[in-house]
């Protein structure tokens, strides 16, 4: 099967590296080491001075491969890019990935040879990521064009959040930081220079991507605002899209322009369009991806009516001042409601909003506030805050509490999102992940939650504005199987 | 030795533990449990129907122990408390903890036997914290009067910062999270109802401990403001104090009335408070420990003008944001400065503020453009964002650049703060981590670190118009033996 245009990047039958390198500090040499542990399909490396370089075959140019080639990732000196493109183009490549470095980043010259590579490019019909980048990065087919030591650098696994980034250093780091985390990723691509596949090409190729739920990117700066601004408003009311936009200040974006050579352009204006296409704003690494986490698991919120249910007070407390900060609602419950919790709870435990049942509740206590929230019909979000080491918890919890609101969930005829906060050490985490592969996204402080769950409001608002709501919802229940 | 008032909380010679439990699902066996496996000094479980707990010889009660008891632990239910107390008062005990609830936060009944109490503590002299607390927790000592599964919990190790919490959940939380984060603590309080000590006390034994040189403090309401602030007055000038106040919100304060029964107050009362007093406010629990780490490792910064000196261009910019963003200024080198650094830089790096070394970079790039700025008379914080994944960073980069650092120090007549920001995975904390044991505070992402900065510039002001920032630099550079 030949796949062609964008789709060779992620998912290409055969993958020539030109440039591939013998030498374990070059570039050339760690793409290939990359590439063959994870990569299933057929890998060509691309040297006329090697013969064999980790096991594989060498060919001395695309020309002598024998089959065909989709994807051809591009390691060689800038110079050469132009010619190299040029027999991919002739060998029938569907895609390059520029690595090489010394295009339009570094002055006139550079400009000059990337306005040639890119006429090769376009007469072929192929399509160019980059030059300039670190390439991309796709778990589920193995595709990994980064070039850093794995014994320095960690790969997550696949998972629902795509992430697109105009800073190759950054992307890396923070796909290491996911590994870390548990995040897992569909796609990752590195966008560099920008010389014909940008941000509007990719989110038209992710809205309909079935591996995406939502879609997050770092940018410092777009060229054709229009067209960004139409694929944004295009691809929000099917999913959610992330954005950290760099050079907020003036003095980030003259940053900017000594780094990449372009223009950052006003943040009131990138500011403007965030806020008429629906795409959310992140302001931190942390932020996009606690953000967009949530996203990925839980529905869109109705409304903004936040109920928190905690085993420690001062932790309700302290979620109650974030969701207000945030423009969230905690409203007092209604008496009957607050009865029905009472009836349930200890003693000394307080039914209002927040609901804390204490550090002396049993695994049931927390169960039966929930469904009683979750039923009350006087909420849209819940803020859970478990705290996992308590004695009356089991070991078993996270999976009680999940099953429970899933099994209230199914009845209600709108959903109600949950976030969980999780303060605390090697055991909560294990257990708060234990939650968070069953869908309920975890956070380590209860502010990160409560950002999260203003996430799912803005989103759902969002949504409701464009008269989409209900099918979006729909459409998610049915891929998460609920 | 026999130790008195407060000290005894934190460095008695023998601890009592009176309701002890040979029932590990028992809060009196907890105790028990987790001060036998740190503390060093005597321990004398008290409980009328037991011989031995965990191998240790049981008393019927305090009157029964052979020996002088510094501190009496006490975890019988409430209305017996005050008779315990009476009997601690005739055996000289010099502190009681109260771990015992039931008391003002239940109700009438409960505030007249807190009263009782009070009273009894107050006419032998003895120093009471709680009750309604977890207690303290002493790495250096070993005091641990905490009482969850130590299977659920961890505990962090010796370290610089002082927490004090009124919410005893979330302070143990706090300490799970920060053993798993490697922040090292000096004392740990929980505050409880408060009966006896309270924050003002703790702030004026704290204020001259030696192992403490930052104090954090979550706090949802203080009865006595005046004494507060004038206790906070008085430790800021010889130590940063980072507050986390809750029931900043309407709601907020709801839910402190329902749990606690106390009052939070007006939130522009407490915020004039801690302007006025150089306190530093925190909004969320890592804000907290971020800022207070930055302060126990560096000093106050001598102004705002921020140098970036990254390794990768996108975070220098978000740097350079986040910065702004706080009111930090990043301003521009002078042409001197940039020629300088041009010198020794890479073609391709950005000599300007943030300074990119670019992912090319070898180790002496950064230790270069570090001298020069440091040198630079043109800033007085610096951010570092190193990426330690990249191939031309060393194995010993953390060390080399600590080195370098303190080298530049030695020579310069103010201090220039250093914060660090390293995003990624399990090889970048390592190294991390390294540096941080090493004194330079690292956080995962920029913006942290930006606050970071923020931190030990405003405190760095406060200690100037207070006419003492040479005398605190000159001790905090004694003490950590620059």
């Amino acid at each position: 099967m030949r796949v062609s245009g964008i789709e060779a990047l992620f998912n290409p039958s055969s993958i020539a590296v030109v440039g591939a390198s013998r030498d374990p500090t070059k570039v050339g040499y760690q793409i290939l080491n990359n590439l063959k542990r994870s990569y299933r399909g057929k890998i060509y490396p691309v040297n006329p001075k090697a013969r064999e370089i980790l096991g594989l075959k060498v060919y001395p140019s695309l020309r002598a491969i024998p089959d065909d080639v989709d994807l051809a990732v591009i390691a060689v000196p800038a110079p050469i890019v132009p010619r190299v493109a040029e027999e991919a183009g002739e060998k029938g490549v569907k895609a390059l990935i520029v690595i090489s470095a010394g295009f339009k980043e570094v002055g006139p010259e550079g400009a000059r040879l990337e306005r040639q590579l890119v006429e090769v490019v376009r007469r072929y019909g192929m399509r160019l990521l980059g030059p300039n980048v670190v390439g991309v990065y796709v778990p589920k087919t193995g595709v990994n064009t980064t070039f850093l030591n794995p014994e320095r650098q960690s790969f997550p696994g696949h998972g629902p959040i795509a992430f697109l980034s105009q800073s190759g250093a950054f992307g890396i780091a923070v796909l290491d930081w996911a590994a870390m985390r548990g995040i897992g990723i569909s796609k990752f691509v590195s966008l560099g220079n920008k010389a014909d596949i940008d941000e509007a090409d990719l989110l038209e190729y992710l809205v309909s991507d079935e591996d995406t739920r939502v879609i997050t990117m770092y940018i410092e700066g777009v060229e054709n605002g229009v067209r960004f601004r139409k694929a944004l408003a295009s691809t929000t009311v099917h999913k959610p899209v992330v954005v950290l936009k760099a050079g907020r200040s003036e003095e980030g974006a003259r940053a900017i322009a000594s780094h990449t050579g372009s223009l950052a352009g006003s943040d009131n204006v990138y500011d403007a369009v965030f806020k008429q296409t629906g795409a959310l704003r992140a302001y931190g690494m942390e932020e996009l991806f606690d953000m967009a986490l949530a996203l990925a698991l839980q529905p869109p919120a109705p409304g903004y009516r936040v109920a928190i249910l905690t085993a420690g007070g001062g932790s309700g407390v302290m979620a109650t001042d974030a969701a207000r900060d945030l423009g969230l609602w905690v409203p007092r419950l209604s008496d009957r409601t607050i009865e029905k919790l009472r009836r349930v709870l200890l003693p000394i435990a307080s039914p209002y909003n927040p609901v804390d049942v204490t550090g002396s509740m049993r695994d049931e206590h927390m169960l039966e506030a929930l469904e009683i929230l979750l039923r009350s019909g006087e909420i849209d979000i819940l803020i859970w805050i478990p705290y996992f080491m308590l004695p009356g918890v089991s070991e078993d919890f996270p999976r009680k509490f999940v099953e429970r609101l899933r099994e209230v969930e199914r009845e209600l005829d709108k959903p109600i999102p949950v976030v969980g906060a999780a303060t605390g050490g090697a055991y909560t985490w294990e257990k708060a992940l234990e939650a968070e592969r069953m869908g309920v996204p975890m956070y380590v402080s209860v502010e990160r939650a409560a950002k999260a769950a203003w996430a799912l409001y803005r989103y759902g608002r969002w949504l409701k504005r464009q008269g989409v709501y209900a099918e979006y919802v729909e459409r998610f229940r049915r891929l998460l199987g609920w």
